[in-house]
Order: structure tokens, then sequence, then C-alpha cells
């Protein structure tokens, strides 16, 4: 598959540190890793992947598309939910590798299938001592949506 | 090699989302994606791997290891440069397959071996029209260090 035009040629690691071309690098999978945050408060809501295409389309619409590995294709975020990600910021790191996309969510303002309005709703508890399994706690008290109403039986992308 | 006791096997997609053992999916490389945020600033600093050795670490001493994919080990962030990641809160994912690290970073505060504060010191311009290569523009206007003087010649990690 031929590189768009439109991302460069990685060439030197001047040029992709210290350049202004977008020359990023994709995985062994043709995807690389994207952290999405709220553009407001910081808050990390998900991480994502995408091919290039997302990635192109993400800056062309300014609304997040992403890579769906539990459906094997281009995902418009919030098509089936309505909690588009309007983009605000696209940024990318030292060696292209990985996307930091801040947004604004429409809608109830979750970024979460299980309902949560980030996907990280769960800290490890830190003062735990000795060799038995590590607990998690509960960061956010209440889902914003009801998944089974917003998605019906769209199978669940969780993979165990 | 077995899955450490203090991570508790996968069992069902309801224990993995809603529960609170920390069972956490590792990729094939065994490897798991960590933002890693400013913990005051929300500022996403790096995006970096966990297998669980590091994973275990981090909760254990409450400073960030991370998986070096450039030296194929155990990192102990800041072991060479002083810029140690202390670690304020560990979050994961609902299905546990990615880590959210909020960190206050010693020193001078930066994280990136660049120099900068973030890895993600560039964004896309998102006003760019036709189909022309896709430029970048520097959102951090100075280094914190000179990465010569802290690294010395220690081998680039960017690959092309």
């Amino acid at each position: 598959m031929p590189q768009p035009a439109r991302l460069s040629r990685r060439m030197s690691v001047q040029q992709v540190e210290e350049g202004v071309e977008l020359a990023p690098r994709f995985d062994r999978d043709s995807l690389l890793p994207v952290v999405v945050t709220d553009a407001d408060t910081g808050e990390v809501l998900m991480v994502a992947s995408m091919d290039a295409e997302a990635l192109l389309r993400t800056i062309d619409t300014r609304q997040a598309h992403y890579w769906s590995r539990s459906r094997r294709g281009l995902w418009h975020k919030g098509a089936t939910s309505g909690l588009i990600h309007d983009v605000v910021e696209v940024r990318v790191d030292d060696d292209q590798d990985s996307v930091w996309l801040r947004v604004r969510v429409r809608g109830s303002g979750a970024s979460c299938h299980v309902g949560y309005r980030s996907c990280f709703y769960r800290s490890v508890l830190l003062d735990q001592v000795g060799d038995g399994p590590l607990s998690l706690r509960y960061e956010e008290s209440a889902r914003t949506f009801d998944p089974a109403e917003v998605y019906g039986d769209a199978p669940n992308p969780t993979r165990l």
C-alpha cells in the first residue's frame, strides 16, 4: 500500500524529532496508539488506535476517527451513540509513533462503552501490602448512560 | 511464564469491566500501552509500554517503571537523567488493556529525551488545504535540558 502523499517519508532522526513534517511511524499492524483527553479538563478519556486513513480523516473533518480493533475497520466515534469527539488539537510525539488528541465530547460527554465519562474509571489501590491479588477502586460514581439503550444488541468489544 | 499471582486471571467480561480485581490484558508482546500525564496540569507527557514486571514495580515503588523497546528491558525512568516519575495515581481502562499514570516529574520536569517537557511538543496544523504534505508547528518553545549533557553517547531510541 503506497504511503499517502500527505504523510511524509521518514528520512532521518532529525527530520522526525525536530522537523515540521508529519511523518508518523505505524506499527506492524499499520496502527499507532492515540491518547484522547478532554480539551478542557485534561482528563484521559480513552486510548485508541489509528491507521493512516483514520488519522487523515480526523485531521480533515476535525471529528475523531479511529481504527476499531473489534470491528476491524474505520470507526467514526459517535456515529452510533451521538457522542462525537470534536477535535481541538492533534499532537504527535517526538518519534511520531503516537498521537494525542484533545477533544470535546458531544451529548452526555461519555466516551466509554461501559457508560462512564472516561474509560479510566478505576484506579489501582496503592497501599496494598503482601502478595495477594491487587484491587481496584472506582473513581467515577455513576454511569452517564445505559449502554443497553445506546448500543442495543451490538457485541461488546472487550476481549478476554 | 506463569501469571504473577497478584494479577488476577481474566474470567469474564463483567469481572474485567465492572470488577475490582486488577486483571490486565497484555498484547502479543506481553506489553500494554501507558499514558503518562502530569498530575497537576493534566498535560500528556509521554506514551510508554509496560510488561507485568514494570507494572508491579511501579505499583510497589510508586516510581514509574516501563519496558524499554530500544533496550529491550526494564526501564526505571530517571535512573540516568534523575527525572524520576513519582506516581500519584495508576488507573486502568474498561477492558484493562491500557494504563494511565498520573505523575510528578523530579528535577527540571522534562520527560522527553529530545529535551522538551512533554514528548508531544508539536501539533498538526489543522487549517491546511489541498493534497500537499501535512505540517507541524511547535507548541513548546524551548528545551528544558541539553540531551547531550544528560545522556552523553547513549544511542537515540528513535527508530525510522
